[in-house]
């Protein structure tokens, strides 16, 4: 039996779009609306036939739907949880996507009284943004974090889980706040990293822009990859998960610092100590078929 | 013509292994001889038939060439050039791959009187290691910067450079004191966070080392690729290159202040602005052929 019969995407990028792809594929009679506030988003949609119907309104899309999926970055989905709380099925569930989920799923329940309120977040993605870059496959083997508020209805969190499964996820269940301080340390400082270093790296005077180019393979073009993700949503992600984000940040800080005095220092076996045990952890990465084992990500030579 | 018809390789891992392979590729008819101060890893080498010999000491490597290429760690550059100063022919040409150049160009020319030194830097590897892990095709349209001494013979510099575009590398020249200010913000930055920060979740208490494993795809698993590089070398080329890399990661430590002010005081601005801005920097690396356009690096989903 299906999780959901129709279902409501509202912001239509690399995330909604993908969604809709693999809904179409692994659920094809499930009815699909979708609404983009960008008019230009909504038109390439159609083009594209992702949808059975893309409405001029996000009120208009979830008017007849059992599942509406907000795929909007995080800093927007109070705003639209309030437009569409109107026109929301009394037993309709409302999820998201986003990658912050503690504050969001307090704005999420604050809009939506009454509503079963299921925040989601699929980890995975890529660098690209908009409707074309999405792709049917790009939930397949991933995880997908599932943060329901205390006391949340099991049955609609039974069948958000049933939902990402078929889309080729495993699924987990994890407090909204311990998601935050999970995800702050795998993904949102790393792109705070990954922002910053593209950034010192344009702004020396002595090293032109063509040298940072010309000889990137050198470990930072890895990093320009992660630091061409999209800036509304990375912005929000940093800004919605303040806290958690801060307080790794300092960890991380302490850390730079001693391997800073270590290398001022001369004190060789410090470096050594530390280069040795991240080894491993890549190998645990590799053999949980999180990454590819392809040296340099499988790039041709 | 041949740029060289006798080359001996010291140091048989990942790039001296390439080298091996790569000249046998596209230059046959030269002899090879190679060394390592690891039994096993000449053992290895002789059963991959990457040599026409393998010699048990770097002296008697060396004795018949007319290039030697030193492919050691930066820390072992001064002690093998000493070692094999005596065996070294007269007119032989002695070159290194090393990713810090003042520093060993210094130590060669001193352990070498009268020997032509001309440094070099293929900007290419993977983060694996051992002789196994070579491959011909490792240093093709990539970058190769020779940093010859002031004064050095313009006739062995120029046949470095013809034998690396013989490997089909695009050879540049430059300053060693400017190289390592180059790589220091393009490899060596890189690879210092990137192995910081993958120490700092796997310290963390509150999230476990399987949840940090299990989401890395949100950008973490990047990091612990260039973080599983051989943990020998890049002790040595923080240590080989200090100033450089301590320069640039004050500018780093000063760039991320701002964005955690930022974060913490909640402007968004700044964020976005920066988040914009590194966007650019990726399309040009791209653009040049400087990395993979697919999107996470051609990843399968």
């Amino acid at each position: 039996m299906l999780p959901f019969a129709r279902i409501s995407v509202i912001g239509l990028g690399l995330i909604g779009s993908s969604i809709l792809r693999a809904v179409r594929e692994s659920m094809p009679t499930v009815a699909l609306t979708g609404h983009d506030a960008d008019p230009a988003v909504r038109a390439r949609v159609v083009t594209l036939g992702l949808a059975d119907d893309v409405a001029d309104s996000a009120g208009a899309a979830v008017i007849d739907a059992d599942l509406v999926i907000l795929c909007v970055p995080p800093g927007a989905i109070g705003a639209v949880g309030r437009a569409i709380a109107e026109d929301v099925p009394a037993d309709c569930v409302v999820s998201d996507v986003g990658s912050a989920k503690a504050g969001v799923l307090a704005e999420l329940v604050a809009a939506l009284p009454g509503r079963a309120v299921v925040p989601a977040h699929p980890v995975a993605g890529t660098e690209h943004s908009g409707p074309d870059a999405g792709f049917a496959s790009l939930f397949r083997g991933r995880w997908c974090i599932v943060t329901p508020p205390a006391g949340a209805d099991e049955a609609a969190v039974a069948r958000v889980c049933a939902f990402w499964e078929r889309l080729g996820s495993q699924v987990e269940r994890m407090d909204a706040a311990h998601h935050d301080r999970v995800l702050a340390v795998t993904s949102h400082l790393p792109h705070l990293i990954a922002y910053t270093i593209v950034g010192t790296a344009s702004d020396l005077e002595e090293v032109t822009a063509s040298e940072v180019i010309k000889y990137s393979a050198g470990g930072f073009r890895d990093f320009t990859r992660i630091a061409s993700s999209d800036p509304t949503m990375w912005r929000d992600v940093f800004l919605a998960n303040r806290d958690a984000v801060l307080e790794m940040l300092q960890r991380f800080t302490e850390d730079l610092t001693m391997l800073q005095r270590a290398i001022r220092w001369g004190e060789g076996d410090t470096l050594f100590d530390l280069f040795s045990r991240t080894r491993a952890v890549r190998r645990s990465i590799v053999e949980q078929g999180q990454d590819d084992p392809a040296p340099d990500f499988g790039r041709r030579h």
